[in-house]
């Protein structure tokens, strides 16, 4: 693998810039204790998941999806007799999960700071265009970052695309993240670099339990490591 | 006003390129409608006007937000008495909504064919990526256009960030598009060009009833004049 070549590089968002799927993983629990009298939590949070992917096709990825689909989850699982005054707190979770504070992971400042320097940076992220963007401005990261890339998901063509809007060559390009699905594998797929550094919290929709071993790939525990490498 | 300086043309999508507005009229009745045992039609429609304008910064544009919003106005309107199959009904209706098919406006497809020869196409829109990116490839129109821009709102430095994207000046910029609120007045405040084709229908939030007198500005009635000027 030639590190040497890299001539700019991505970062995903949640959970590589910032805490995400924790908010996500608190909320289900909340619902699961809301609904608590109709079905167990087990099998209230598998409703929950099945209602999601349902959804997920239709609505694509983010909070506003995740709120409407907790309300259609909750309606299932009462058979239609859930108190409307739980409706309503649902509506009121999503709202406050979009005013969630910024929580930046360890060292992220520091390594962008200094990969700024030497890389174009840009952050590559699906989901909500409006709530990353309010989520970037919040995070004081947006000087260290030539653009925001938004994309409706993390595919080879949509990295093909990116790339060619970057206007470099496949090997000239790194990707950051914590998704061996999304941040991963797609783009060693297509022939450019991917490195990995994992959230403590997956969303099973991300999993993937297989080991990678690619030229182009690397692992690391904390964003500060790839100062050692870049 | 010179025309021969243009270099790049960006569309407005929704009640530009296609129908969209009119699905929203329809839902906002059909809301009326439904809830029309709590409220007359005017008062409830100026209550969900009124939830959608508390919740637009949070939620932003689209049919997510608006399904979210016609929820919490049904809740309101019956003091938290709403039977809840009501908001299955609004769920639905939402989803319908995203399924909707893409019903082109009148020579918008000659006009681009035209106009693709001899400029560089960009549909610039705000709202939702998943469901504009769905609306475009149903539509059949991707081929015309360089890229596809998606902006949480369309303001003076949304636009700046645009034509720097496009690496054109200013003046070298035209903006099409149905809004006179969107698509017109930031466009001409940074000294770009602007022209107007109206919609039959407008949304109450982007009417702006003032006459607009201004030397890089023209209004059409239909979109293939364009090619009268261009």
């Amino acid at each position: 693998m030639s590190l040497s070549n890299i001539k700019a590089i991505a970062f995903d968002a949640d959970d590589t810039l910032w805490v995400n799927e924790t908010f996500f993983r608190k909320a289900e629990e909340e619902f699961c204790e809301l609904v608590s009298d109709y079905l167990p939590k087990e099998e209230a949070n598998a409703l929950l998941f099945e209602v999601e992917m349902q959804n997920l096709k239709l609505y694509g990825y983010g909070i506003k999806p995740f709120t409407l689909s907790l309300i259609e989850a909750a309606i299932k699982v009462s058979k239609g007799s859930m108190d409307i005054a739980l409706i309503e707190k649902l509506i009121d979770k999503g709202k406050q999960m979009l005013h969630e504070p910024v929580e930046l992971l360890e060292g992220i400042e520091e390594t962008l700071e200094y990969l700024s320097k030497k890389y174009r940076l840009v952050m590559a992220t699906k989901g909500d265009l409006l709530d990353q963007e309010r989520k970037l401005i919040k995070s004081g990261l947006e000087k260290y970052f030539h653009h925001i890339e938004i994309v409706s998901d993390k595919t080879e063509k949509q990295y093909h695309k990116l790339i060619k809007h970057l206007d470099i060559k496949e090997d000239e390009f790194l990707m950051v993240g914590n998704s061996l699905k999304s941040d991963v594998l797609p783009v060693l797929n297509i022939g450019a670099h991917a490195f990995h550094i994992p959230f403590h919290t997956t969303w099973v929709h991300e999993t993937i339990t297989k080991e990678i071993s690619h030229p182009n790939f690397r692992s690391f525990t904390k964003a500060i490591e790839l100062l050692h490498v870049l």
